[in-house]
């Protein structure tokens, strides 16, 4: 597989203003096989340097800012991202924006839960709904279903996994963050249904453990070795991965 | 499989002022092999005018206050349950309260998503945490795992099942009430993991489409049916069940 977005017109990441978000705009950026239109978004851009001078140097990516929990934030981006794409719509949403909190059988508080939910859950359900008119834009040109009709990418996780939540799969510990990723593989495949009619691809994506902020140093992937099987997978996606749950490899995950 | 609740000393249900919670605790009390103490909790125990008349012809049926959202409401029931239960402590907790909203993809809103999930997803788990001394206290006592050692029942819905959620099993659609259930399980099988130690049995447990307030007039089952299968899988649950979702005939059902 490679890398491959020549036939997407436009791609949308949330919270890339840095570790996972800010790799895939800048591994999309410097592909010879390029989206034409690269859309990053943060909740605060004025603070994502590096997002803020890749944009400076490169025409074709466009920083906005959103806060993926504000429906007033999220109407002002897709005021936005309409006069970006124009007629051609929105091809590719890809929900990345997520928040992590401790939150083990001792420690996890009610707050923890609801705030995690409402940014890993809640928002990416919110934020599709509002580009919803865009993406129908870029669907109705009628060509197979993938990145070059229209997608959302729910950046998921295997944590999210119920099933793979036993024996050694289980010692990583947090019930916000757990609850929150099986609860978007549920509006994922959700949205699937919903959008199938109109060939609207929807698909959860576990991107590795990797070495982020979020991740921790002794994850065994680096940014770049994820986000480049990532887009090479989100390059490939077809009708048959259409409410599916796949990972960095292409590989299917258990519920 | 028969119901049978002479091994457990004490049974806990929430939300039991009406639906299924309230036939729990029916049928609790007309069995022949009943536990001694039927702790029937509720949101507001005054207007729950059938509940109080089964209490007051009674006496092993103690009807309390508990608002499962409230952390004030829950330390309050935890303490008068410790009065109830005593050095028993409590077997057999069911978290049964739960709420529905309309929440389609053109009318859901995120208030409704957040509420859902307080009170459908994060609430048994606090309640669940709560009541954990009370638990720890009849799980101390050794037998094998199930309700005659301390077990916790998280009432889900085959509606949680990401995998069935597809083709017809995606006719009912709810985005609030499917991502709660499916975070609920999630919640339940991290429950598992953490207690698995002290052979508290956790299991996910789906009651069946029924005739209440929430299934609706059309649906195949009435309360006593439901129920009276609900108790008699709960009454047969075992170590092999642990970490479990299975249907009120004992079924596993896939996440």
């Amino acid at each position: 597989m490679k890398i491959n977005f020549s036939k997407c017109h436009s791609v949308l990441i949330t919270g890339a203003s840095r570790g996972l978000g800010l790799q895939m705009v800048r591994q999309l950026l410097y592909s010879p096989n390029r989206p034409p239109k690269i859309i990053a978004t943060a909740r605060n851009p004025a603070a994502a340097q590096e997002l803020q001078e890749l944009a400076k140097s490169h025409s074709n990516v466009h920083v906005l800012p959103l806060d993926v929990t504000s429906d007033s934030s999220v109407d002002a981006a897709v005021q936005s991202v309409d006069s970006i794409v124009g007629t051609n719509g929105l091809n590719c949403l890809i929900n990345n924006a997520a928040i992590n909190m401790t939150s083990e059988l001792d420690t996890v508080t009610r707050d923890a839960m609801m705030k995690t939910y409402e940014s890993n859950t809640v928002a990416p359900l919110f934020v599709t709904k509002a580009f919803l008119p865009l993406l129908r834009r870029a669907a109705a040109e009628g060509s197979d279903m993938g990145i070059q009709r229209a997608a959302v990418i729910n950046v998921s996780s295997v944590l999210g996994s119920v099933q793979l939540n036993w024996g050694e799969g289980a010692s990583y510990k947090s019930y916000a963050y757990r609850a929150s990723k099986s609860a978007l593989n549920m509006v994922t495949r959700c949205l699937a249904m919903d959008l199938e009619a109109e060939k609207i691809l929807c698909v959860a994506l576990h991107p590795g453990w990797v070495r982020t902020d979020m991740g921790g140093p002794t994850a065994p992937l680096s940014p770049e070795e994820s986000i480049s099987s990532v887009l090479s997978v989100i390059s490939g996606l077809t009708e048959k991965h259409h409410g599916g749950y796949v990972d960095y490899t292409g590989k299917s995950l258990p519920w």
